[in-house]
């Protein structure tokens, strides 16, 4: 068995190596390969080093290389990830800064931010599937990318490759954050999951197998405590919120139904720190300063701090279950085929499904929650203009996606904000110019 | 044949007068009776007496009365039209002020000062449908109660009396607009119209039969002219919005994608004025004065300023199409049917119709616009919490569709805003309370 | 204006001749264009003659030319007409023959010989639209080659073309029939229709406007009187199934409600007097003798003998309508586009519509009725595989769209009748060879 | 925990027994209660003593008691099954020798002989589940009276009790006859069904988590071997047809797809031995006459040509990962919810779910398979207006739902048969007298 993992430079990457490695009994990798491209070729090289060296440590007989040439790369590959970031920590930053400098929040997922970073990554992940079409059209493609939702959709609309699923770490932090709140483990926590990455809810939560539901959201609506990954805000939500929606929100809600507070917080820790992207930056070169020490020879600890936490369990679990064709129940990212009865059939949705060696199958929800159908709906009918216009370059699109935000809704800002944000990123988007 | 005004004391009353004289020869109406309450007694005596003296100058033999008992009113009527304003103009005043005050758009038609609207009026006009279908079976209701859209879905998903019809006059300012617009007579005017009530769009506009839709939306996007009613702000589209979703917007929609310079001159107009219903107040007391006047024979120019324009016009067409089975087309608030296939087969819907004596027919529009699909299933999703609190009084419901209201979306304001219009209009709630 | 006639040849030309000579007045055509093809010949020239004196003979400035060149005949034509028949009478022979030999009816709409002859005529009718989409693009073609519903469907489908209405004369006849139950003019007739083509039912009719849908219905179910155009049998309905059904049956019913009765008369006529294409090849024959008298200058009384009458009423009255942007409501196929929920949006079904400049648009429907929903779905299921069958020269699904035919669902006779269909017209099917 | 079995009288219930008993450590009944009415009360006791028989010999700590009180026995149940035969087995040879006195195919599933099944049993089921919801809202109901499909969408749609699940033993005897094709064992073999009782068909199958489809089909389509439960004809399947459809037909759809060789079958059958009902009142007599035996203290062998096999088995298997929470997927008819998107939303199919304490959920199938959805369509349809028949008594109602059953779609047939069926079972239909 082979895996590729495109975008191996990331400093996610020792994480899903960690994964392969204790999950070798399970699912036994013989080769992996890590690509990147030119300008990521040195943070390749220590990334592959230090890979090499956990291996080594671990003892599992995995074959690794790394390489620029991704086509050679994807040759008999079962299974390719990707973690790809076109543009660097540096076009994040503007995803960041150039909406905040018009008062609205810099959001890298399902904000502006987001909307420009899929217009970024659509493209090229387009050629990445046509590639694995070719060459290794049996793999499953295991997207991680963000916007992972978004990017999804998009390849499964319109790529020649449909063996594509796209997983998040949200959903897993959810289950941790819960655990934490009802003193259990994260294992014993299983969730009804329903809506769109990065908007999704939970409508049910089970404790070792007891609906626990109404106990987890009554402490949640008593701010019994934090409740946010490493990074982003975490305001806690108020009684009337958590017992109007009855369901378990994720931290992202806070952007859409605490706005101002967030970007206020935002501004603030803007003007203290610079973006989010400026400290990861930071967070980053910290990292890669120890990964060269040739003496490091596991995943270390610091990689929690950079939000990402996860993804690669996520990945490896689903990979897992996808080889050993285990039937288990995890929350991905796949077409809706009518699971979410007011979503479009061809709709990629967050959900729970069944894992097997056809892969994933989604567990009917039937009808939204009505007391957020109209978010959830508002969000999907903003994320199909995205792939619309990330394929097409068309500017009225891609105009009417940033207005349809819910965190832009502005005629003129719109304007603004997405005319800076294309010109800045002008080299990245040649399906605009 | 028969027609009962069910708040014939309202200033609107002699416009639909005016309709129904100036429409006898082909719609002959043989009685009409004015209804209203005890609080309205003495405006309905003022607007009896008009009326009468209308009638009388007109020469048509009709028969009319005025009366509190709305029973006896309703016995043998053939069409029956509702123009109420539960707590009156005093009440809206606080719909406007209370949201202003934190903030937020105080917005009578789908805003949160709409949703109290909404909460008021739908009870009141459950228990009018509860009598029609007991006291006069096959008559048809012809609502244009505010939120007209809202409140047309609760009367079909919840009361007996299926023979329900939603009018408003936007439709028809807008085809009065694109007349001006483009130098011809409304009456040639057709416009195709998808979406909800105060949400509704323009998808194509016919001139003389020709389509001249890119004509009609290149001058708009030009800001050739000023194109709203008397009653709502008027700031103009930009090339960019109308370019991009390629339909011709209603003038509400000025609040949903311009809504902070909508706020900004809310906010100065009500310091300099008050709020809307204040200026509304004023200007009924001067017309109810006008209608005094015993020499007054004739609807007075006057009337055409209070904002409401060619309600009247709407309503008395779409009742002589009904009578004479003409198989015209109107635009009329009805269910769904499947005529959008984006929104639920039960919603009420504003959307052009057959008109036959079996009452209207929607004409298939097919998949929502791409462009503004997101919000208006937004819309639709927020409404349908509306008329659930409306119906149940159930405290978190109405929250929630204070929170998925796109002008409030905000977790802590919602609630104050909730809890402060909810205690002011107590006494016209008894659902809530 | 210009029209096209392909099938210029065809025995039905003069009917149509006539609709345009007619109407002449608000359908002011210009120039007429008769297109055939070789083996058409001899026909075409004298069609051809006998049209041209019946332009002269009216005196309307019409311009007339036949012509074996479609490509060139298509230049300009605003409206094109197809009324073709794929290898002929003698084909339409075998299609009734074969399937009856093996003891399943032989029906030319929607039964086994239905599914051949649309075998037979999709791919020609793909090239026609084809052409006109290159050659005179904004040009309507108004197709009634049958199977009317499934040729129309396949070219919404499949082709290029999207401006493309197919027409049928059983809506019109079943207005004459309840024009003669009830006593009155057909053009006091309504009929809101609802179903596929060959398999529509009327949910309500009106006379002068007035609903006397049960008056109607319970006419039909006295047995009153015969019900069915000249080319059918006509058994008449029982006092149970009109009223279980409560919905006006067209006479093409009696092929799946009556089978066995039907085949009976069926083999008993075939015994008699061949198959109804032999009979038709002798009416045939005398009408083209007749044509051919020099003397004749107006369309022969004898064709109305021929079946499909009203085919051109139908037609012409749906160009004049389209012409004229008159607004009024004809029943054609078109795509369904979410007018009757239970059927896919992109179904052809047979529904009243406005007909406007821009073509129709369907009234909605919503649901279909309860007690047919069961046959309709199923018809619409078979008639997707025909389609797909048609276009794609799949012998499995040609299998599966026999088997799913109400008139066979026989795993062996599909196969059977199949193979000697298929053999038999090889030289018309090269999608399959 | 306690388990009701309200038909206890029946000679299946020895195999529920014993399923119990298997179970025992992973499903610890303590409690079992047979109920039967005062015709059956022989039956239950002899019944009762055998059962009491075999708890004694497994030695497990259950209790058990029979009794004609059926509110009493559901006091604190958490589980009921049900499996009653209204009019016992010699209402069904009326069921099947009516229909087939005039030629039509004598069905106790879904066809003539089902829909009457349907209408004597639903009544009854409706006035079990009221009891339910009043004394022990919180059991589930396991439902495998047939017809099971039709039966369970009556009670989801019209009962106040939900926690209803239908169950068949078709999905178990397929994976036997599958197991038995590829030589391995039933529970190496998983299908993936779709479609509705008694009409489901495999869309796909894994040996040992390999997809082996395409390898079963073939063998099926090669006669390789006898493919039917004891209780209906064998006859195989031809190459054309399973190529065309490629997916795994159930032994009912012969009676679909080859109904004239079923029925010649059937009659022959029936004048030699008559119908299967006497068949099996035989096969009870015998059965009751070795369950008497004091000496046996386990299922009889004989028990298995009774046609039933694991129906008990599918029940049991139910209960336990209900119980136990498992997360397994086993086939159900349940509410649709939108997993088949072609099929009404409130429909029940038949379909893999997973199963855990909240009971199944249906995992998404999308859309019917093109070969087959006219017909999965039409005989959903036919079911919808059983449902309503049995409900409602209206005879209007019952006719088309004959009418629509695809064994019968015979005008005059429908009605003969019904009026001799209604009039036969008269005593135990209320709701149409």
């Amino acid at each position: 068995m082979k895996l590729v993992i495109i975008g191996g430079g990331s400093s996610y990457t020792p994480e899903i190596i960690e994964g392969v490695i204790d999950r070798h009994h399970e699912f036994p990798v013989q080769e992996i390969v890590l690509v990147d491209i030119e300008t990521g070729k040195e943070k390749l090289n220590i990334i592959g080093a230090l890979a090499q060296r956990m291996i080594e440590k671990s003892g599992v007989p995995i074959e690794l290389s790394w390489t620029l040439n991704r086509p050679k790369a994807l040759m008999n590959a079962d299974f390719v990830t990707t973690q790809i970031r076109v543009g660097g920590l540096a076009a994040r930053a503007k995803d960041e800064r150039i909406p905040l400098s018009h008062g609205l929040i810099g959001q890298e997922t399902n904000g502006a931010g987001g909307i420009l970073k899929a217009f970024r990554t659509i493209p090229v992940l387009m050629e990445i599937c046509n590639d694995i079409s070719k060459i290794c059209p049996n793999a499953w493609l295991i997207n991680f990318t963000n916007p992972a939702g978004i990017v999804t959709e998009a390849l499964l609309k319109c790529s020649p490759h449909k063996k594509v699923i796209g997983v998040c770490n949200i959903p897993f932090n959810m289950k941790h954050s819960v655990a934490e709140i009802m003193g259990c483990r994260p294992s014993e926590v299983e969730i009804e999951f329903v809506g769109v990455n990065h908007f999704v809810f939970g409508s049910k939560v089970w404790i070792k197998g007891m609906d626990e539901t109404d106990k987890v959201l009554n402490k949640l609506s008593n701010h019994d405590l934090n409740y946010s990954p490493a990074n982003i805000v975490s305001l806690g939500w108020s009684k009337e919120f958590i017992e109007s929606i009855k369901l378990l929100p994720n931290p992202y809600h806070q952007y859409y139904f605490q706005t101002e507070e967030v970007l206020r917080k935002d501004v603030k820790a803007f003007h203290e720190n610079g973006t989010r992207a400026e400290i990861v930056q930071q967070v980053e070169k910290e990292l890669f300063q120890k990964y060269q020490d040739s003496t490091l020879q596991v995943k270390p600890k610091e990689l929690e701090k950079r939000g990402g936490a996860y993804y690669s369990h996520a990945a490896c679990s689903l990979m897992s279950s996808i080889y050993n064709n285990k039937g288990d129940v995890q929350t991905v990212n796949i077409q809706n085929q009518g699971a979410i009865t007011d979503l479009p059939f061809d709709s990629v949705i967050e959900v729970n499904a069944i894992i097997t060696k056809d892969g994933p199958k989604p567990i009917t929800i039937g009808k939204l929650p009505k007391q957020v159908k109209a978010m959830i709906q508002q969000m999907k009918g903003f994320e199909e203009l995205v792939v619309e216009a990330a394929i097409t370059g068309d500017y009225n699109v891609a105009y009417a996606s940033m207005l349809m935000n819910p965190l832009v809704r502005n005629e003129s800002k719109a304007k603004v904000v997405l005319d800076e944000l294309l010109e800045t990123h002008r080299e990245y988007l040649p399906q605009f110019y």
